[in-house]
């Protein structure tokens, strides 16, 4: 049987009529039911602070074919900040003997507990060029030279390298963060036609604060720009050419930890009565709480009201301040967002996230803010914190699960062996699991990533361009926001993070992969103009172990996508379930893009009811419906 | 093959080695695998401070047999007071293609989020009396009537009734709740022979303050017991005999709402400078926030301090006060607990809860504090907070769904329709998520009860005796704190929570099911002499439509438990599998308990290696192995 004849829900406007809910009021939801499916009776089941409920729904839409659908429809009162739902589904035996429930994972039979049900948040969402964004993220370091950098000394704690030298990746070995390429700001600025050549919306940096690492995760001060990048000057030229081409930038802010160069550690490390004391963990035999176990790391305490001030609460803070101008940075991407404000039995996370999320709106209304989660940030995301979070767990290892190169030594954070080659259905399970544990806003608003300067290369992980290129379509189809690791739509490579912060080979463009590059962008450019890849449904059509197909829902257009790791025969979909409300048929399928050189393909034909998505190689394909 | 092949793991003592684990410290976990699951390596998967991180696990013992088990053995740091964990089982092949996850519901090969792993508190577990009490629950005005009771005038809210008459049960008539049987507080007294009798341990009364009603949920005043009980004197009364019993007495206090007859709430009502008006939630008009619409029932502010202080905290407050002498009630149910401190954006529950529990704890170091919970309680336990909650959803509603008589009309709480008939894999399923979802500590401390003042009666959802007790069996055999309802032990009916407070009938002890009752004492008894039941772990053995098979494991004694809801045939199981460590051989495994007439019945003897449970009737077995 077609996953199309599950019966479906998402948060998407086919099926919640509104996209910025409203507490205190209610939300229209609607439930598609395949027509020969036996549900004669169907309740929305939520709760309103924390006691169960059940709203009726009614059948306002039933197509008249059998392969078509039924749509149920009831009212979702939002009673509070997060409501969770299901909806059950009665069969017609007066006795109720046949009950499912769907939830946001799927329809199961059993009275299981709520964690995937579905949620609806009426916290505002993340703005509009966050959710419909193409970020690029660039390291500083790796990224690109201007002539001004071969003026610069390097400093006393660096490891000098040229831009081609091999970059050192073994953690064991002392000169992994101190090996500087000195790649700088103005850099950057010289390539921005290359991020929209990629497609890309929003550069992300890591960080620019100075700090005596190539990485600069360990800032010495949040009061400037590191002068080995350009310094102030430099960043406001980058933020005025960036902006100039209606591009947005984000910064890398490390509220978690400092560098014990820095301003505020030093001071507090001198004296016990230091104003800044409080701002660490220091025990009274001088030691302090650090990030892994890194010295060189003093962890943050975020408890600390006056840090608070000075670091995300208020005009004050380093939140606030480089919101405005002559940098107007749009947003932050918060570094080790997962640990942040937690230690021990100590967690004032969800207070640090708020503090970063308002102080950012008072500077601009439209600031985004994204949370780094290497796990489950489940109970971190929906809420008024982070609009959403670098999406490891529910994106990138799904996806390297089903597409990794068995011979590839890539693995997932921390874990001690390389994430397994999975079937397509196990893949498709835990891609449902994540979407309905972080609720489909927050899924939709976080960052969906092949991989990050903290991770292997996606290249790697696949061993294969077309490989590469499925999960480049996946990256652009599903939901989420596609950010892109500069170097990855060329086709580099890189065992691990540091591995993979090689420099970008400006210079020998005949060794870029062109092809990967002409994918990123033509997916860009599909991205831009279709409103389903932003905002549309989710609904899957069919699994099997090399095979994923899923639809795209939305009013203005939907697409179907097939995505296969390895070449497989044709599938069948039914045309009923495929239909919008009040839509006769198909009519023809128009194919808008491909992964592999050739082209979109052509046109799919429905014959007696059934679309047949055809027999086909390693790739992903777009149709619009 | 038999689900004891399974990977295993619990927070019992043969996998956990501390059962008050401490914060800052390690524990040692354990993990069972059979000795022919090809598993090379495995390791604990866990988070600190949201970080996840990977401990590699030992293999400490090797049972040489092929149907044997190897146990893994790991430490567990615990950095954050919950901690949770799952396992990671790696096979033999070099690029580790075979992996697993053990987690709390069971294994799964997908790398979906965290919600179901194992958790570990380092909050203070339940005290000795109540994790391993069976509570007996009665509803003042239908338990007994004193002599005194004929003295005492109706008042005139209520409508009187003859200890024979029918009960008024239709919500919608005016007499349900005011329908005054006149049952009193020297009646309990006078008749704690038969808890005894029972096995109960604990006394569990609902409210004994004043309202207007025969529920007493609408208290309107908490100086004091109600008149129409008895008084002050006769809860003193029956205090001391509970205690000199050796049994603990708990009361019923509901921090959620009051009676709008409370001198809390007249005050407030009175002027809109009432030093009580912000107690409650009073709109500028008037109007006032009240439970599910009911101005009867107007919602308390838990954000308001000096309610705090009046209510749940310091030595003055309600919480405190009964707990000392005259009373010296032992502990609370808090009523309606899930709502409390809940309206909309308002969110002050686990301070509500936290303060709940240290202000009993500074009257007594041993209180027991069980919060009402009428659906998922999964974010409010295993905190400093509730011990546990009444458990109908991780246990009333999935027995039900095994047992329920088709025709019987008992529904769960708002559910439109009565929970289906499902078979026992179902069922299996929806008792592990739940146990998985709430954590080992709080599932054990939590209350399994079959039925309320609140809901059907047993007999009634059942249909018949030996069905009802097949769901006693469970009530005492599987983990968690069963309470009884007074008149369950005798067969009682009800089809809803109205219906199920019948006045028991003590002068028609011909129409006690008195079978039902002996099989009650027996189990009470059992789990009194059993460790195990109280303490001891939870192996699923064999699941079909009809039968649950199970073990609970102790070091001092291992059990295990056939339920059975209709006639089935034998079940063998593996004895590898069932060995404690170290041990040789079964041997004979004694016949302890079964819940139909007839006694335990005989010895299971092991041939070649295989324990055979003999194909049986409706009922509970219980053996020793």
């Amino acid at each position: 049987m077609s996953l199309l004849r599950e019966p479906h829900h998402d948060g998407s406007p086919a099926y919640l009529d509104d996209e910025s809910p409203t507490l205190g009021w209610s939300v229209r939801v609607r439930c598609r039911v395949a027509a020969d499916d036996p549900v004669e009776r169907v309740w929305i089941r939520t709760t309103y602070d924390a006691e169960p409920t059940f709203h009726a729904c009614t059948a306002v839409a039933r197509d008249a074919r059998a392969d078509g659908s039924v749509w149920w429809e009831g009212q979702l009162p939002l009673h509070n900040p997060v409501t969770h739902y299901r909806f059950l589904l009665v069969g017609p035996e007066a006795d109720g003997s046949q009950q499912r429930w769907l939830t946001a994972a799927g329809v199961v039979e059993h009275d299981g507990p709520d964690s995937l049900d579905f949620r609806v948040t009426t916290h505002a969402g993340a703005p509009d060029w966050g959710r419909e964004a193409v970020v690029y993220q660039v390291f500083p370091d790796r990224f690109a030279r201007s002539t001004a950098a071969d003026e610069r000394e390097t400093p006393a704690w660096a490891v000098p390298a040229h831009w081609d030298d091999e970059v050192v990746f073994e953690g064991s070995d002392p000169r992994t963060p101190l090996q500087l390429f000195g790649g700088d700001l103005d850099g950057v600025t010289e390539h921005l036609d290359h991020l929209v050549e990629v497609g890309a919306t929003v550069l992300y940096t890591t960080p620019v604060f100075p700090g005596e690492s190539n990485h600069r995760y360990n800032a010495s001060t949040f009061d400037g720009v590191d002068p080995l990048l350009g310094g102030d000057a430099a960043y406001a030229r980058l933020a005025e050419a960036v902006h100039a081409r209606g591009l947005r930038l984000l910064g890398d802010l490390t509220t978690n930890h400092t560098g014990d160069t820095h301003e505020w550690f030093t001071r507090a490390a001198s004296a016990p009565d230091s104003p800044t004391r409080g701002w660490y963990y220091f025990a009274h035999d001088g030691s302090y709480e650090c990030w892994m176990g890194h010295g060189t790391l003093p962890k943050l305490n975020l408890a600390d009201p006056d840090l608070r001030a000075a670091m995300v609460e208020g005009p004050d803070s380093v939140v606030a301040r480089w919101l405005r101008p002559p940098f107007s940075v749009d947003g932050w991407r918060i570094d080790v967002a997962n640990m942040t404000g937690r230690l021990g039995a100590v967690d004032v996370n969800h207070a640090t996230a708020r503090a970063v999320r308002r102080t950012a709106e008072a500077e601009r209304g439209d600031a985004w803010v994204i949370g780094e989660h290497n796990h489950d940030a489940s109970g971190d995301l929906d809420g008024d914190g982070w609009h959403g979070t670098m999406n490891y767990s529910g994106f990138s290892w799904p996806v390297w699960s089903w597409l990794r190169d068995p011979d590839s030594p890539a693995r997932p954070f921390g874990r001690p062996v390389p994430v397994p080659r999975r079937p397509g259905q196990q893949v498709h399970r835990t891609l449902r699991e994540w979407q309905a544990r972080y609720g489909w806003q927050a899924t939709a608003q976080s960052w969906s990533i092949l991989g990050s300067h903290d991770s292997a290369r996606i290249r790697t992980l696949t061993g294969s361009a077309p490989v590469h290129r499925v999960a480049a379509g996946l990256q652009f189809t599903l939901p989420g926001v596609p950010m892109v690791f500069a170097g990855d739509e060329i086709g580099l490579e890189g065992v691990n993070g540091e591995d993979a912060r090689r420099p970008m080979p400006w210079h020998r463009r005949d060794d870029w992969d062109h092809d990967t590059l002409a994918t990123y962008a033509a997916l860009a450019r599909l991205r831009a103009a279709e409103p389903a890849l932003t905002r549309g449904g989710l609904r899957w059509a069919h699994v099997d172990d090399d095979t994923l197909v899923f639809v795209r829902e939305h009013p203005a257009g939907s697409l179907l996508v097939c995505a296969r790791r390895a070449a497989g025969g044709s599938v069948d979909l039914p045309e009923g379930a495929l239909l919008a409300t009040g839509q006769e048929a198909l009519g023809d399928v128009e194919a808008l893009l491909g992964t592999e050189p050739g082209g979109p393909g052509g046109r799919l034909k429905v014959r007696r009811g059934t679309l047949r998505v055809p027999a086909d190689g390693v790739g992903v394909r777009v149709w619009r419906l």
